[in-house]
């Protein structure tokens, strides 16, 4: 099955796939007027749709049916990660993490960062195409690098949710207790997971973030790569509420 | 810490570094005569060492102390997995499972491949790089494609097992009996897994892995690409296992 994206797409309308969707419909797939395709708001609706005009530019297509709606009860992961200093690890990050399944990616700056800054126009393509790729139907956000203690002191994550997330921060300090991340998650419950970067988080930051109410987590024994321990968090994640 | 690899180093014995590892710890690290280092063996010894000679073609190290030896009874995974169509998805996958912990890699020639062959000679490169950055002590084994139906014929995999490992195919025939691959793990087991390419295993090759005792399992709703299908399995493993 191919899936399709358009944020706009609402039941029994008309819209018009964007450029890259257009063309991969009409020219790529060879799909004429007629022809049946699946198309996601990228929210969790997922509506059968006619095409109506298979122009390779703007296509359009008419939703006929609402094929289903993504329980919006389901706990889900925010991972809050420093971008690592290549930054085509962070997109591989991405594109995996979206495949495995992720609710909102942050990207964090943090005192030992060598990067602080990446494009997240990117990232969002590939969050797209990965999307699209293992059918899901939620976009996951993803928010620009903001200073870890800015964050810290002022959001409140996952303010949409109705009971306070479990909230973790996996460090590197192994003189300080910390308990196996597999054993701390719950099942239903939504979580935010703190990822640093390869010098790791700097004492204050870990200070910082056991005042604001995170749990500091290990993961095992193996020294993991930003990236992998990200990966790894958003894995257990899904494996602790049966999702994979 | 930085770890060393050479697989001819013994206790209480001089060794040569190789061409890189001496490179790195010589030109790289600036690392003189007298300095210590840990070199491991990549079958689970790991050696307090002192440098005999810091040439930075070929180091001699002397091995002081055995720092310590990975339990051999712990269980292990044997990935078996079709090469991706592109090349650089496998070098991710083999950096990301050695990682995480990964006991032994087959490249599979399937009926569906479109990549039916990879040099291994890279991915051991990678594999090396990627156990000591994670501060692991065994270098899994990386074995070249084979004919998956020769495979099935002919090998016993984990021969050296003491209890039959639990076998596993992760296709994708939603209409035949899948059980979650979670939920088929059992600790302390051996396994071994079965990762199809992305045109999925053929008929036959399921039919033949199941007359072979392969149980067939599913990683859950998404369409997860090849690499990332093959490194779910790896973290299910090594969480199922405590070891992360």
């Amino acid at each position: 099955m191919q899936l399709f994206y358009n944020p706009d797409i609402t039941p029994n309308a008309y819209c018009t796939l964007d450029a890259e969707e257009s063309r991969h419909a009409v020219r790529v797939l060879r799909m004429r007027e007629g022809d049946e395709l699946n198309v996601t708001d990228g929210r969790g609706a997922l509506y059968r749709c006619n095409i109506i005009q298979a122009d390779s530019g703007k296509c359009i297509v008419e939703s006929v049916s609402k094929l289903s709606t993504l329980n919006s009860q389901l706990s889900t992961i925010h991972l809050a990660v420093a971008p690592t200093k290549n930054p085509s690890r962070m997109e591989w990050l991405v594109e995996k993490a979206v495949e495995i399944g992720v609710g909102e990616i942050t990207l964090l700056d943090c005192d030992h960062s060598e990067r602080t800054f990446l494009k997240t126009d990117r990232l969002e393509k590939l969050a797209v195409s990965a999307m699209k790729q293992s059918l899901h139907t939620v976009l996951p956000k993803i928010n620009p690098a903001v200073k870890l203690r800015d964050w810290l002191n002022s959001t409140q994550p996952f303010s949409h949710s109705a009971t306070q997330p479990l909230k973790f921060i996996a460090h590197c300090e192994a003189d300080q207790p910390r308990v196996p991340l597999a054993s701390a998650l719950l099942p239903g419950r939504d979580v935010v997971v703190l990822i640093g970067p390869e010098g790791d988080f700097s004492g204050d930051e870990i200070a910082l973030a056991l005042e604001c109410g995170f749990q500091p987590v290990s993961l095992g024994s193996a020294r993991l790569r930003t990236e992998t321990a990200a990966l790894y968090a958003v894995t257990a994640f899904n494996l602790i509420n049966d999702r994979i």
